[in-house]
């Protein structure tokens, strides 16, 4: 039986480890968010991809929630040093996956292709595809006009109001093909939606028509977990964006934005208040800790999902 | 009074810097090989151009002949274990090197401009010019077939047999503009061409028409310093390739291969002997140490050449 799980960066990450720790890698397909891919200093930067990738292999920087371990940043001061461009980080370990990439995508290889080749070489065994191979670019409109993803998020720190997101070339961009072969798997067991920003990371993946329709045929239950606990997001900018859009930050906003897609929503204790109310928009409810800390909450919560998948199935 | 230095890597780049202990930088003009030049894991990498401007800067690591001295090679080492390509290796200070390059490249900048702003963050004074800023490749014909410039020298060591070289892109490509106004200066006082290998570092300088031509009509003093010192090159493998092109290792050998270009050749007094024989080819001959070991014997060589050049303005 397969799992196929939605995920963005580091909170979704953190809760596909807890996949990881708890079910054998064959079993799981992660599809992964490429919205916020860019090509920086000529080299393809595939965020996502690349925190999940880290996150599995055991290496990635705990501290920052980018980047790797361990990381030395010789090129950056030198590049600073030459008035090159340095607001986006690359550590010297960390360039590497990118020059890897560059090779492999220049000889000839998908992003998918290139992704299970880095993939190995991380020993990561889990199946982590992106969801599109053609590029999708997450365009963030602001009070300070259009930015591209990583101009907003990284370089001016999501700190601009955001009026609306739209994803370019979602309208052309196919699925990769073993994303759509992870979602009409005979043996598919649930899709997951992680608690990456809804907005920022789960809607680029989901604005791909081929994936949209996957999940929503999905024929199991298709369940999301909350990245709102007690109206707040633990981490990143979700709620200022949901605040941003005029949406309130709840549990409730969540359950209305991916109605159409899930039958079930996992929220937090903290939140069991609003269980009646998310039930009553036809969304199944299970509460349970979502707050995710050492791998032992990971795993907990990856099992709560599953056990909660297996309710819906069955009813 | 200025004077134009031609010049290729790590024995030339020795020269130059003898002219830079000297001589103000505002009278130095070096108009390198770029024949190297090559685009490695999708960088724009000048190895030349690099090696005079780590020289003249005070950062070249003196051991290896190439690179940055305190280098640290974590991105090398990552590639590695990613399955990319080593051969080549970059240090981690050195791919910003590169990566600048490559930004200033892609913004629309010449290879000479994009130059000009590296030697200016490395507080070179003196113009290091490229020799041109459209692609020249040197192509090596050996024993194993045709190769890349980078893949004789450094993938196979310089040890296949050489039988013939030629500069793929030299039948078109033109001088860079600053170099062809170094050689055509008013107040040009001489050409001078660098101990480089004359086959692999100089001659690709000398097959653009443009440069050749101006060299010749230079109108000033027009001198080598002869790679060849008792027979035996100091560094590299223009002994072993001159024996390979079926040419004695030998200053006469230069001094015939340089015959229609110079009017002066400056060798070793290991090779005074030879003095008679080169002046009878219609080439004045100046006999002085050129071993260059310290900075002292750089100038004195740099201050040989000019007196020589001086002696020969005045006959």
């Amino acid at each position: 039986m397969s799992i196929c799980i939605l995920s963005g960066g580091v909170g979704g990450a953190k809760l596909v480890a807890g996949f990881a720790d708890g079910y054998a890698p064959g079993r799981l397909n992660v599809i992964a968010n490429t919205g916020d891919d860019f090509e920086h200093l000529a080299l393809p930067v595939s965020p996502d991809l690349d925190t999940l990738m880290y996150t599995l292999a055991g290496v990635a920087n705990p501290e920052t929630g980018w980047g790797l371990v361990g990381e030395s940043f010789e090129f950056m001061a030198a590049l600073k040093a030459l008035g090159g461009d340095d607001w986006f980080i690359l550590g010297d370990k960390d360039i590497a996956t990118h020059v890897r990439r560059r090779e492999l995508l220049n000889s000839g290889a998908s992003l998918s292709e290139a992704t299970r080749e880095l993939c190995q070489s991380f020993e990561v065994q889990l199946n982590v595809i992106p969801m599109s191979n053609e590029p999708v670019a997450t365009i963030v409109s602001t009070d300070e006009g259009e930015l591209a993803f990583q101009e907003y998020f990284v370089k001016r720190q999501a700190e601009p109001q955001v009026s609306a997101l739209r994803f370019d070339g979602s309208n052309t961009a196919k699925a990769a093909p073993d994303a759509l072969a992870a979602l009409t798997a005979d043996d598919l067991e649930a899709v997951v939606i992680t608690p990456s920003n809804p907005y920022l990371s789960i809607d680029p993946i989901l604005s791909i028509a081929e994936i949209r329709a996957a999940v929503a045929n999905a024929g199991v239950p298709v369940i999301a977990v909350s990245p709102i606990v007690g109206g707040k997001a633990l981490k990143g900018p979700t709620a200022k964006i949901m605040q941003e859009l005029g949406l309130e930050s709840s549990v409730h906003s969540i359950a209305e934005h991916y109605r159409d897609i899930i039958d079930g929503l996992v929220i937090d204790t903290a939140d069991a208040a609003s269980l009646n109310d998310i039930e009553a928009l036809g969304i199944r409810c299970a509460v349970t800790n979502t707050v995710m800390t050492g791998i032992d909450s990971k795993r907990q919560l990856a099992e709560a999902v599953m056990g909660f998948a297996e309710q819906l199935a069955a009813a």
